[in-house]
């Protein structure tokens, strides 16, 4: 922990969220459901898609782009596979909202699958899918988001960072979690360089007229973020692929907007015209391990495979190999026990917040 | 085409390798599945995993590696989901066997999905998942393989270049497909570097003590690739983690061997003792597209997404932005018509294999 930060408890930051979201005319349901998918980003040391979101969340609420009292309906609907119209809600309340359906599904049929469209931001990905653990599944989480991705061979930020998470259950080892941007860098870390005024590596992004820049703020100027692998000879294409992938599934499927049609996130830019779909989308589901293997056959099969790889052998003598979803894990337990280290400018935006609505943080 | 290849007609190639698998005990069904996905990959310009295997498939059905006969038997089923005993088949049988299955179950209950363990080799991924635009599905399809790719952190060789491979049905327009290994570069690409004698770029391999290679034929020496994303910052994890994926679904869950236990593709290195499973493995399946919304109208607005990126501004003037599936579309109409280049080593290699079983090519 820095001096930059201030240390909350996990806590009295959710107290904090669930007020603010009730403020803004959240049911006290939505404003819990809410309020778990931030927290569980903040311990889970994912600090970009925590509370530092949060009053970003209610200046779309305060300009009318999300809808604080949804009536969130299944549209279309076959098998295990269905469509939720969010009615704008906020994603963080939509998609756990779909994942109880996918989860009965599931039970019914080995699996369930939503594309949700006319949503908003749903946190991170990680949350989503992880809920199959519950339910002894293994889950998949997606979604599109504000375009600031360039593509292979082009110039213009046509798709987000758009996540990817997958939750597979484990035994006596931690659950495998994988929760990743498909671009190499997500927008947190340029924000972290500029913050220390340092340059950040060729390979992240690209200036507005497709050149490699060293400058954590150039998003500003029109800049874009580039796919995983970066450059064309270092598998560039395939982030764009995988990007292209999370874009379709959960915009062009869901009657949502997609690619750089996507609404931006912040409250101040306003959406595109004559767009082709409603909010944003994402796409959620699950599988159910029985359908494929006895569970506790495949958990202890994922503990062997678990164990193999954190025991080998390591780059640098005593650093092991971790597998994914491990330094996370690590680093709910720390912060649960030691509190949630909130950088500076996060508060006092925060105190901000609060003021301003009559709730103290 | 250079001087270095000489040039084929698909059905030329096709009728030798339905011949050569047909001499090695193949139904003549079988025999044609498997030409059809090695053809499937020379149209579409993946040389390094079509006729160019055919010799390698060939040692391995000789050294009782691939069962030429197999029993391939459904083993667990639940809803959507069912895994598969592939019986030692060679992958080229044993996936597209798995997919007439995920169809009837997709038009059913609108998704089916297979873990297929006890399998080998199964050529392109993108072949499996397209067969899902057959029946207006989106088709998903992954594999392991033998370990070459070292991890985040670590030295050892324990995974493939495991391939995701996702194809979406489009309109007026060409399929979305992608077909990529996890791999920041296939083995294909070494080899390309070592047959011109040239240096590969800092970021493909590592050497056998976790250091930075420029040599193509590092992997001869105990060398690893290295995942999508090459670097701790650009990525590394994000690769090491989509290939952990994929080896998850295609052997843990499958009842395969996984992680560096996947025996090796050539038949003159033995797999390792103490197996934890069968074999390799697979994972298929698909989603039925009207689940979710009319065929037509996420169809129509598939092409809206695709236009609007080929139409996007490109980086180079004069070289339009390309969509997924879109070279290789144009690769199979070109072959199609001027025939497959084959590299002069490979037709050598066909020729000698020819001559050993009476065919001739």
């Amino acid at each position: 922990m820095s001096t930059e930060t201030i240390s909350f408890s996990a806590a009295d930051l959710e107290r904090f969220v669930v007020q603010v979201f009730e403020s803004q005319g959240f049911s006290s349901e939505d404003a819990s459901q809410s309020a778990s998918v931030l927290l569980e980003s903040d311990l889970r040391g994912i600090d970009s898609h925590g509370v530092a979101r949060l009053s970003g969340y209610v200046r779309l609420i305060k300009n009318g782009r999300i809808n604080p009292k949804p009536k969130i309906t299944i549209t279309k609907s076959k098998g295990v596979n269905f469509t939720v119209d969010a009615d704008g809600a906020i994603g963080l309340v939509s998609a756990p909202w779909a994942m109880k359906e996918v989860e009965q599904r599931t039970q019914e049929m080995g699996a369930g699958f939503a594309a949700i469209g006319n949503s908003n931001h749903f946190g991170i990905a990680g949350y989503h899918a992880m809920k199959a653990l519950n339910f002894n599944a293994m889950g998949i989480a997606m979604t599109n988001a504000s375009p600031l991705v360039s593509v292979s061979g082009g110039k213009e930020r046509l798709l987000g960072t758009n996540p990817i998470a997958v939750a597979i259950p484990a035994n006596q080892q931690k659950p495998f979690v994988l929760d990743m941007a498909t671009s190499t860098a997500a927008n947190g870390k340029l924000q972290i360089a500029s913050r220390k005024e340092e340059e950040i590596p060729i390979g992240w992004t690209l200036d507005k007229d497709g050149l490699d820049s060293k400058n954590p703020n150039i998003l500003k100027d029109q800049g874009s973020l580039l796919p995983l692998g970066s450059m064309d000879d270092m598998g560039k294409h395939k982030g764009y692929g995988l990007s292209s992938w999370v874009d379709i599934f959960s915009g062009v499927l869901s009657g949502a907007n997609f690619g750089p049609w996507v609404p931006p996130f912040v409250a101040f830019l306003d959406p595109l015209e004559n767009l082709p779909g409603k909010g944003l989308g994402h796409f959620v589901g699950a599988w159910a391990v029985d359908g494929f293997m006895e569970y506790e056959e495949f958990t202890n099969r994922m503990d062997q495979w678990i164990v193999r790889f954190k025991e080998s052998t390591p780059l640098v003598a005593g650093k092991p190999v971790m597998v994914h979803g491990e330094p996370e894990m690590k680093m709910v337990a720390e912060r649960k026990k030691e509190g949630i280290p909130v950088h500076i400018k996060v508060v006092e935006d925060l105190e901000a917040l609060g003021k301003s609505l009559s709730i103290t943080l």
